[in-house]
């Protein structure tokens, strides 16, 4: 019978299920295999970076199928241009993460275009709806990934933005379609999904990697600033990322602003990358992992968990 | 229609609710509402104390109207002799949380009495299942008042549970409806709320904290040890408590080892209680507060929690 939604309606896609669109890993092969299996593909362009836009974007044309995809933006990474440029290839949806989306949403949606706008808390919720967002999605602090420092957790978080406005996918934590179907109880249109969708065969991610979220337990998660420290990244003081363990965590854990300060300690880490004792990046993984154990075709698992989401909520108070 | 699952089979009640069992709030006339509005109270026995039992206990019986009902106990503050005296009051269940629960329950199981242990990560969670739970609460760290320091968020961490064995209870940042949905949805067998209780007529709870928790939101609640380290309390070190925000929090938050080992610290809590700048106890609140905006009976409250899950359920995914 399949689960229609505010989301599903509002983009014709067959399951209430969007691919978050995660910098580099979610590439054109990724984003068109969720779109081609029902759901919405999200390219994840983080920063709009023109040369991997020109390599992934004639991919994900290439195997959508003719099926509604978007493109997903790390806001306080981009400029006009950068969404210009999305914008030219006519996308379902633009969706703009961390940051403030003010300079950009008019213009998204004078394009025609669903502006999706993900949130971490309330403040930016109620901002979202006041800039007319399509959709919004509510990001837990369980996601993989990065997200606010002073996040909410999905649960209690997603039912107060859905009291808000708009269709809301719920974000973090989510990885089987239970979780899913927990979504829609607490009154979200969808879910988006990140980390089961790099344990795939389609995501644009290392082997040892995939491996790792595969094996990798909840608890082995960490949020933390300190492999952004490390490896000298641009991503603004207010977020953190969510990963599996690592030597330079356990190293540097609690002495952010030490570490901020010692260009010797992100130079060890380009050596220790060279040397091939870590890998070139951190392994971003939200707290859904326990349930992630196997690798298979994200355009076969949309359906999977958009099957699973259905049964289990015909099954729940059921018995 | 109802909603029927393993949790209200086992214990003939008609909502999959529970009561936590909040160390001096659940008392007698709160878990009396919970069961007569058909739920399981239980009763929040902390550790035992003869004279709170002694008084909450009677109340209890004259208004449970022939319900089941049980007693939780912290389990790192009880003896042999606190589990005795429960179980000669005959209760449905004993419910055990926060510390070994291997001395205790075969005592409570071979007196017929189902045992219900919560559990805050997997090791735990594997270990009540090899101690023979009746019923596990599997509880995320969005809970109010206390839970372990490092646990799991509720929405990622309830499936594994479930898919552990035996009938779940889902605990932390359930405040409505759709979050008994949500938990139905995850495989749990019900939902075990505490903050949401304590917003009512029937709780033992000042009146001002019960106005704080219908106005504050999820995002004034913190993780915290400082206030138990102020007020001198005996909580084990790897448990820290969710509250609202407080003067101390303010004062000593990231310097737990020096509270510690600062007596005078102590002596001006106590003085400032006496003054009246702070209240007696910590105001214990959970994440999903921003969905508390009003103060009904505890036992009205049971059935309509019961009809907004139905609902939320009815309607997650069939637009």
């Amino acid at each position: 019978m399949g689960l229609s939604t505010a989301f599903t309606e509002l983009f014709g896609v067959e399951h209430p299920i969007a691919l978050a669109p995660m910098g580099g890993s979610a590439g054109g092969a990724l984003a068109a295999a969720v779109s081609r299996g029902g759901g919405l593909g999200l390219l994840g362009s983080g920063n709009g970076d023109r040369e991997w836009l020109a390599r992934e974007l004639p991919v994900l044309a290439g195997a959508c199928a003719g099926k509604p995809w978007g493109i997903g933006f790390q806001t306080w990474a981009i400029d006009d241009a950068a969404i210009a440029r999305a914008l030219e290839q006519r996308p379902a949806a633009v969706m703009l993460s961390f940051g403030d989306p003010g300079p950009f949403a008019e213009r998204v949606r004078s394009a025609g275009t669903a502006l999706i706008l993900q949130v971490t808390d309330l403040e930016e919720a109620r901002r979202a709806v006041d800039l007319g967002a399509d959709v919004i999605v509510a990001q837990g602090t369980e996601a993989g990934g990065h997200g606010a420092r002073h996040g909410r957790s999905t649960l209690p978080f997603v039912p107060v933005v859905a009291d808000l406005a708009a269709p809301v996918l719920a974000a973090g934590g989510i990885a089987d379609g239970r979780g899913v179907a927990a979504a829609l109880a607490l009154g979200a249109a969808g879910a988006l999904l990140g980390t089961r969708f790099q344990a795939t065969t389609e995501a644009l991610v290392a082997p040892a990697t995939a491996r790792a979220i595969v094996e990798g337990r909840g608890e082995d998660t960490e949020r933390s600033r300190v492999l952004d420290l490390a490896r000298g990244s641009q991503w603004p003081a207010q977020y953190t990322a969510r990963t599996l363990g690592h030597p330079f965590l356990d190293a540097w854990r609690g002495r952010e602003d030490e570490l901020a300060a010692d260009p010797h300690a992100r130079q060890a880490y380009r050596e220790a990358v060279t040397r091939g004792e870590i890998p070139p990046l951190p392994q971003w993984a939200g707290e859904g992992i326990d349930l992630i154990d196997d690798l298979p075709s994200a355009a076969e698992l949309v359906g999977v968990l958009g099957a699973q989401a259905e049964e289990a909520l015909a099954r729940a108070g059921r018995r």
